[in-house]
C-alpha cells in the first residue's frame, strides 16, 4: 500500500503501456511499481518506483510481486509459470495465468475458440512440412504459417505460396525451435478491434467497435467508431463478450477482428492495454487505462462513451534517429488541435514511438488531421491527402 | 534537456498543480523537475525528478534554475526578487516577475488595473485605522480589508462592520508586519472565472466562462459553461484578455470575477493553473495544464472547446483523516461516471485533497452527480438533492 493506504499495481514490463497506466493511475491516487529491464525504458522514465529485473525471471517475478497489491502486465512475454506459482500462493495476478495462456499460445487459443463455437479461421498444428501440404490440399494455397507463441506486429506470420515455401520454413522453425501452426488465408476486407474490460466477477464494459488501418502487419491508424453496418458491431461486441467470459481475463482486453464477405472471424487476442484502444486516452468517457486499473483492482468500470461524432488515432513510427521535439510544434499548431502521446523512447526507423489522437464533427477531416500530424511528427514529408487514405488493409 | 532532446520544465512547488501538470507532460515527452519542500508533497511523490529546497530561497531557487530550461510556478509564494535576478542573468522564468507581481501584490494590482480601466472594486492603500474610516466615509460600512500580500482560499481577507473591527485589525497587522489595503464590500451576485493561457508573443487562447460555487472564501463547486448571458461571458473573455495583454504573463492564467447588478468587477487573479481550470482535465479539448505546458515552451496552443454540454467540478475537502481510497468505489460507481483527480495528500479536515469532474448533457443532473461523488468520496453523509444546491455564493 502507499503511504496514504492506496493499492499498488505492478506492471510486469515498463513500455508505453505501463507509461500510460502510470499517467492514469496518478489521478487515482494508485500506487505504480514496474518491472524494467532497464531503467531507461519508457514507463522508468517516468515513474519513480521501478524495480530492474526480467519478467522470465521466476525470482525477480516472486520479489515483485511481493511488493505490489496486485501485479498486472505490459505484455505478455512473461514467464507463466512464475505467475501460476505467485497465483498459487496467494498473490494477485490479473490477468490471470489461465487468461494469458489464450493470448500467448495461439493454437490453444484457436482450439478453445473452435470448441467454444467462436468464428476463426481453419487452421491445423504443424509438426512436418508435410502437415502443411496436407492442410492446402483441403484450404487451398496460399496459407499463412504461424508461431504458436511469441509472434507480435507482424512478426512470427508468414504467407506460405506452396510446398517448397513451407519446407523452407519448417526446417528454420525447427532448427530454431519454434513450434508452428497453419491457417487458412483470409481475404480480408477490413480490419476491425473490440476492446473490453472485465472485473474479477463477470462485469464488463465494452469500447465503441474500430477499425484499425495495418499496413506490413503493422497497425498504423485507428479510426473510431468503425463506419460498419450495425449488426457487425453487434456481432463484435458478442464476441469480446464471449471471450472475456470463456478466457476469465480480468483488466482490458483487445480482440483483433477480420471482416470477411461481411462476417468477422477473430484474428488475436492481447490481454492487456492495447494499441487499439489508445482512442480512448483523450476522447473517451473512461480511457483504456483507467478502466484497467479499475478493473484489476475490482473496482465499478467507467463509461465508454466517444465525447465526439469521429475519433482517430495514428502511429508515429519513426522514419530516421532525430528527437521528436523540435517538431512537436508544427504538429500540435494543425487547426481543429491534435494530441501527441509520446513514449520517451530513442528514435530508430519503423519503432512505435508514440501516437496522436484528433477528433471532430467529420470523420474524413478528423482522418486527414491525425496522419498529416503523425507525417509532421515523425518528419515524413510526403503527406497523404485525405481522399487518398486508403480504408482496410493495403498489404 | 532529455536524453531525448526535449525540454525539462521546472516548476517551483510540488502541490497539486505541479502534479497534473506532470501528467500532462508525461504525454508530450516533456521533462519535468519538481522543487519541492518536502519529499513527500503530491508533486514529489509522483515525479522521478525531484530537487528539496525553498521558494524563498535564492540560492535554492538559483541552483534549480540552473537545472531546468525553463521555470514556471505551482504558487506565487516564491521570492520574486530572486526569479527576477534569474530573468536578468538570462534564465527563463515563464510567468516573469513582472506578471507574478500582479498576482501577489494585490495594492499593486488594483492600482495598474483601474489605471488601465479595467473594472475593479473602489479600493484604498490603508496606512492606519483612520484611512478606513475614511474609506467608509465615502463607500459605507461594511468595507472588505484584505492583506496586500500573501492572502488565498478566503485567508488575508476581512469583512469590517465598523471603525472598531477596523482599529483591531489594523493593530493587529501591524504587530505582524501584513501590510493592508481596504475595499468597497461588493453584493455579490455570482462568482465567474475565466481562464486564458498566453504564449510569450502574445497568442491566448479562452476557455469557456465558468461559474464558481464558493463558501467561506472556499471554492466548492465549478460549473462550465456558465450560464450567464452572451454578453456577460464575452465581457468575461474581454476582461481576461485584455490582462493578459496588460500583465505579459506567459502560461495560464486565471480572473475571478464578481457579478453584481448584471456588471462584472475582478476579484482575484493567479498566474498559474487554477482550481477554476480543473474541469479542462477530462472533458475539454486541451486540459489547463497541457495548454500552461504548451505556453511555456512557446508552442502553439490547444483549442478550449468542451466536450460535452455540462462539466461540473466538485472539490474534495477532508472531512476527517481517514484514506480515500476505500471511498473510490461507491463513487465511480454512480450512473454516468464521474473522474476523480486525487492529490496523494493526507486527508485533514477542510483541506483540499482532490477534485471529481462530471459531465453530461444536462447540467442540474451532472452537478448533482459531482457533488455526490464528492460527499462519497470525502465521507460526508448528507448529501445534498440536485434541487437544493444553491447557485452562487453562499457566505
Amino acid at each position: 500500500m502507499t503511504p496514504d493506504g492506496f493499492p499498488v499495481v505492478g506492471i510486469v514490463g515498463a513500455g508505453q503501456l505501463a507509461r500510460m497506466t502510470y499517467q492514469a493511475a496518478i489521478a487515482l491516487g494508485i500506487g505504480v511499481r514496474v518491472l524494467a529491464e532497464r531503467p531507461d525504458e519508457s514507463a522508468a522514465r517516468v515513474c519513480p518506483l521501478v524495480d530492474i529485473g526480467s519478467p522470465d525471471s521466476p525470482a525477480d517475478l516472486h520479489a515483485f510481486a511481493a511488493r505490489c497489491d496486485v501485479v498486472t502486465l505490459d505484455h505478455e512475454l512473461v514467464d507463466d509459470e512464475a505467475l501460476a506459482a505467485i497465483e498459487a500462493a496467494g498473490g494477485i495476478v490479473r490477468p490471470g495465468a489461465r487468461a494469458l495462456r489464450f493470448a500467448k499460445d495461439k493454437l490453444h487459443q484457436r482450439t478453445e475458440f473452435a470448441k467454444a463455437g467462436l468464428p476463426v479461421p481453419a487452421f491445423d498444428e504443424v509438426r512436418a512440412a508435410s502437415d502443411i501440404e496436407a492442410f492446402a490440399a483441403t484450404h487451398g494455397w496460399p496459407v499463412v504459417a504461424k508461431a504458436q507463441r511469441g509472434g507480435y506486429d507482424g512478426r512470427g506470420v508468414w504467407v506460405l505460396d506452396g510446398p517448397a515455401a513451407a519446407a523452407d520454413l519448417v526446417r528454420d522453425a525447427q532448427a530454431r525451435g519454434t513450434a508452428l501452426m497453419v491457417e487458412a488465408f483470409v481475404p480480408i476486407e477490413r480490419e476491425l478491434a473490440v476492446l473490453v474490460a472485465r472485473r474479477p466477477g463477470g462485469e464488463c464494459v465494452v469500447y465503441p467497435v474500430v477499425e484499425t488501418v495495418q499496413r506490413d502487419g503493422i497497425c498504423h491508424e485507428v479510426i473510431a467508431p468503425a463506419t460498419v453496418p450495425s449488426e457487425v458491431a453487434e456481432a463484435a461486441r458478442e464476441i469480446g463478450l464471449r471471450i472475456a467470459e470463456l478466457t476469465g481475463v480480468v483488466g482490458i482486453f483487445a480482440t483483433e477482428l477480420f471482416l470477411v464477405d461481411g462476417a468477422l472471424l477473430i484474428n488475436e487476442i492481447a490481454t492487456r492495454p492495447h494499441n487499439s484502444g489508445h482512442f480512448s486516452m483523450d476522447a473517451c468517457a473512461t480511457s483504456q487505462f483507467e478502466n484497467h486499473l479499475r478493473a484489476v483492482l475490482d473496482w465499478p468500470l467507467g463509461p465508454t462513451d466517444l465525447l465526439a461524432p469521429s475519433v482517430v488515432m495514428a502511429n508515429l513510427l519513426g522514419e530516421d534517429h532525430e528527437s521528436l521535439a523540435p517538431r512537436i510544434p508544427s504538429a500540435v499548431a494543425l487547426p481543429g488541435g491534435v494530441h501527441p502521446h509520446l513514449y520517451g523512447k530513442e528514435v530508430r526507423p519503423g519503432r512505435k514511438i508514440g501516437h496522436v489522437n484528433a477528433w471532430g464533427a467529420d470523420a474524413e477531416e478528423t482522418r486527414a488531421r491525425a496522419v498529416q500530424a503523425a507525417a509532421l511528427l515523425t518528419g515524413r514529408t510526403a503527406i497523404a491527402s485525405a481522399a487518398s487514405l486508403p480504408v482496410g488493409r493495403t498489404s
